[in-house]
This record gives structure tokens, C-alpha cells and sequence, in this order.
């Protein structure tokens, strides 16, 4: 049996079979983050996220920008489950001949926005790699009250998005985001959040682990799809990867609300549905049309 | 200016410089594990080893073996602070025509060894790779009285080891060494130990460690060293690296108990001098000759 047999995903379900974990962990593989016991009130989350040239980055790619996204991934994924990122190790693998000039630069990315966000690099492994590649461990605190997750989506929930979606890879915004850390945080302090997950590989298969996580479906309206500037189709929109926005459901006297708030730009784009539904989306002239669910995968 | 001017520990030092860590960090980059606080009498270790196909390990290698090494060395890390290692995160990087079949081997050594040792493997991240790469990132627990870190020899303490040295590679050891946590374990509730290293790059370059995070020097008995069987010269067994044997330092009259124990096996292998004393051996004929201190380098 090969890889693409199986698949990105099919790999992932069959290590998962094969892991036991005990009461201290909350939530082991298969959300954001990793949730395990922590005091009183609090979960400690702990991810991790791997980018490596040619896959995830280009050679030509500015490293300061690299380094940045780097750090930046785990950061949305401490996001996604509504807690503060506090602790990261990074592990580099660095081609021989790299000048250190360079180096210098992906460290710079790296350690401007660990500061930005008050994350402490407390250790790190380096060694030699044919491409360049960096993987970057995260540890995260949240209130248990306020851990949002992708198993929480209620039929009847209102799907919401941060930001607009589609067309960026080739204006370099996958190198430049903000992880919607901010956003989080006044979610889960002012709203009640049913469910949440950060659109890394595509809108339709990240909502897609929603609904498989929660036993749901869901209907998507295409004049709802917030659309960035220079996004193609609505299937661009629903598919392309990368984007590190938040897509969470809520119920609909909650969505109103947070519609209202004067802080941060919301968007409602669907609902959830009973699982037999599936997942359809309405078009411009409201007729049911199927859904490429299908994002980026790596194999 | 090229990496290999600078060398793999002149990077590390370079991160170190740039990098600034708030009060609840402990111990930041530069022992075996970061400390970070946790609650009233324990401390969490946390740390990450990356291991590369071509580097760490050959193309030929038994993957089981593979996979088991891949947690073996961060066990290893956790052992060296005296902790007991809880939670793990694997990201892995895998060529895309990996067979199915290999992937699953792989994984077997490394769930069965987490089995072993109950971690809770907790996440991870998949990637495309052209090499064959895992990265461990392991979260450990140490009492605050227990905690053991490169930087507290003291002048006058003896110098012991675990295990034997030298002529590890060839013999694939490097694969199937047991980490010493019990041992670690044993010492850290029987005896007062003043600091300790893991030694994965070569018994002199890990005592170097220790050396300049203690200010302090130290000598060496040639006929004290442990070796292998197949080590070749003595400095084979001094700069032989993936030992993965803990070296530690305590007072002499820890170090009069520690010999009469009945459970493991520890050797004295040196002395710890001041400073200004720098690092000697003292061979056969009780003879100080030069210490070669170099071993494995990624650059």
C-alpha cells in the first residue's frame, strides 16, 4: 500500500487507533492542539507545526517572512482552541552551505514575533538538512470555561469566519498573516463559542472536521463567502489553503450579538445541519449546488 | 560568514544572545531540558530532538529501530534533568513514495517505546520530505528538589557515569540504547546530585558543557574510563557520540555511596578542579596528556 493510497488523512486515523493516553489528557491527537490537565482553571495546549522548503515554502521566499510563518502556524492553532500561547521550542534543519547571513534572517522573522506575542523560544534543536525546515512546538494556556474545540458544533449553529478567503498564495499573504489570536480571545471573553478551528489546509475540509468531529452537516450560502481581493471562483475561496483564519459556530442569539460588536469584522457564511444533510452550498440563484471539500493535503 | 566558521555551537550561541524569556522560565535554551514553573514543588521539562535520514541515522537502517531512537533521545534528555517524561508531540517528514508498510514499522518502535515509558503520545504534524525526519518535542515533570542541570558542579565533586563508551556506531547501539531514567530516577531519590548531562555528542564535548556552565575544570583517568566492547583507542570512548550515558557530578562522600549501591552499575571517571585548571586526562603511566574535546558537530 502506498502513500497516496491512503492519504494525509488516512495516515493520521491509522496512527491514532494505535495511541493510548491516559486521564491526564483531555484531548489527544485530532484537534488544533494537544489539551492536557493544567490546574484549577486552566488547560495547558500544546501543539506542533512543521514547515519545510519546497512544500510549505519556497527557496526564493524572504526568510525573515519564513521564519515569521513559522512561529505564526502554532500560533493560530493556540488560537483555534481560544488560549495564549506562552512557550515554544524550535527545531531547525539547516542546508551546509546556508550563509549565516541567512540564518540571521529566518531568526529575525522567528524571535520579532515571539516577542510581539510574549512567547518565550526556551530551547531548540539544529541540524544539518538538505532543504531548509522548521518545525516549532508550542505550549498554551486556556481557561477551561473558554477551550473551544472542533467537537462542539450544534445543529442550528451559526458558522462564522474571520477575514476573506481565497487567491492568496499568490499575493504571498500565507507568509504575512496575523493569527487571529486577538480575535480569539474576545470571542471566547464576550460570546459563548460552540466550536472552533483555524482554516489551514481550506474552508470546506477544515469545516469539514468540524462536522465530522461534531456528527453534524452544514449548509454554506456562496454570497455569504467573504472573498479576498484577487480570489477566483467561490471554489477558490472554498478550497485554497493557508489562509489562518478561525471558522467557529455559535448559537444564532449569539451570532447576533456578535454581529453587532464595533471590534472585530465577523462574518456569518453558513449553518449547521443534521449530519444526514451533509455538507451542500446554495449558489447565487439558490439552488444546491456540491462542494469540493477537498483542500491541501500532503499526500 | 559561513556555518562552519561559526560552528553548530556558535549558532546556539548566537539564538541564546537574541532571545529573552520572562520569569516563569527557569532554565531557557542551553541545558538538556527548558524548566519551566508549574506548581508549588515541581518544575516541567521541555524539550525537542530531530533526527534526519543520511544524518542520524542511514537509509538502510531497521525503521523500528528508527522510530524507537527518535523518542529514545528525548527520553534521554528528560533523564539528564532527572525528570519523568509525560507527554509527546512527533511531527514527521516523509518522502512521498515511502511505502505504507515502512511508515507503520517506523511507528511501532516509537508507540511501543512511549508504551513503555507511558507517554501520552498527544499530536503531531505530517509533511512531505525528500529525507525521512522526526521531531520529538516531550514534555517531562520534576520535583524541584530533584531538578539536575548542567551548571551545578562544584570543585572538589567526583565525576561518574553510567554505562561504557566508544565503538557505538558500528555496532548499532546508537539505535537500541535503553535511556537511563531509571537510573537517573534512582540517583535523584537516593543521593544529593550536583549536576548532570546526557551524553549524546561525545563524553568530553558533554563534559565541556558542564565545565563552562559550572566555571569550572576537571581531570580524567584514563583507566577509569569505561569502554565498550569494540571501543578502539580512549579517545574513541571520549569523543564517541549518541552514548546516551548520563555523566554527573557529586561530592565525594555521595560518590563513596553511590559506588557501594547494589542496583546499578555507576564508574568514577574524574575529578571536578578549578577552572584554571582547564580539562587534562592522566593516562596509563600517570602522565597528563591534551584532551581532544571535539566530538559530533552538525557543522
Amino acid at each position: 500500500m502506498r502513500l497516496k493510497d491512503i492519504g494525509e488523512f488516512g495516515l493520521i486515523k491509522r496512527f491514532r487507533r494505535k495511541i493510548k493516553t491516559d486521564s491526564s489528557v483531555i484531548i489527544g491527537s485530532g484537534d488544533d492542539c494537544a489539551v492536557l490537565k493544567w490546574d484549577k482553571s486552566n488547560y495547558q495546549l500544546f501543539t506542533c507545526d512543521m514547515i519545510i522548503q519546497g512544500v510549505d515554502f519556497r527557496k526564493t521566499d524572504n526568510l525573515e517572512l519564513v521564519g515569521r510563518k513559522a512561529l505564526a502556524i502554532s500560533i493560530s492553532d493556540i488560537a483555534a482552541c481560544a488560549g495564549v500561547p506562552k512557550y515554544a521550542v524550535v527545531a531547525l534543519g539547516i542546508p551546509e552551505y546556508m550563509p549565516v547571513k541567512e540564518i540571521d534572517c529566518l531568526t529575525k522573522g522567528l524571535f520579532s514575533l515571539s516577542k510581539k506575542y510574549r512567547i518565550n523560544i526556551v530551547g531548540g534543536d539544529i541540524s544539518r538538512s538538505a532543504k531548509l525546515l522548521i518545525d516549532v512546538s508550542m505550549l498554551g494556556v486556556v481557561e477551561k470555561k473558554n477551550l473551544c474545540l472542533r467537537s462542539g458544533a450544534k445543529v442550528g449553529d451559526i458558522i462564522m469566519v474571520t477575514g476573506a478567503f481565497g487567491g492568496l498564495i499568490s499575493q504571498g499573504k500565507h507568509l504575512k498573516f496575523t493569527p487571529r489570536l486577538k480575535e480569539a480571545r474576545y470571542l471566547v471573553n464576550h460570546f459563548k463559542i460552540n466550536s472552533m478551528i483555524d482554516v489551514s489546509d481550506g474552508l470546506t475540509q477544515d469545516l469539514g472536521h468540524i462536522l465530522e468531529q461534531s456528527s453534524v452537516g452544514a449548509v454554506l450560502y456562496e454570497k455569504l463567502i467573504p472573498l479576498s481581493k484577487g480570489a477566483g471562483t467561490v471554489n477558490d475561496a472554498l478550497c485554497s489553503g493557508e489562509e489562518f483564519e478561525l471558522l467557529f459556530t455559535v448559537s444564532r442569539d449569539q451570532a447576533n450579538k456578535i454581529i453587532k460588536n464595533k471590534r472585530y469584522h465577523f462574518s456569518i457564511i453558513g449553518e449547521i445541519m443534521p449530519k444526514a444533510f451533509g455538507l451542500r452550498l446554495i449558489n447565487r440563484k439558490f439552488e444546491y449546488v456540491p462542494v469540493k471539500t477537498k483542500g491541501f493535503r500532503h499526500f
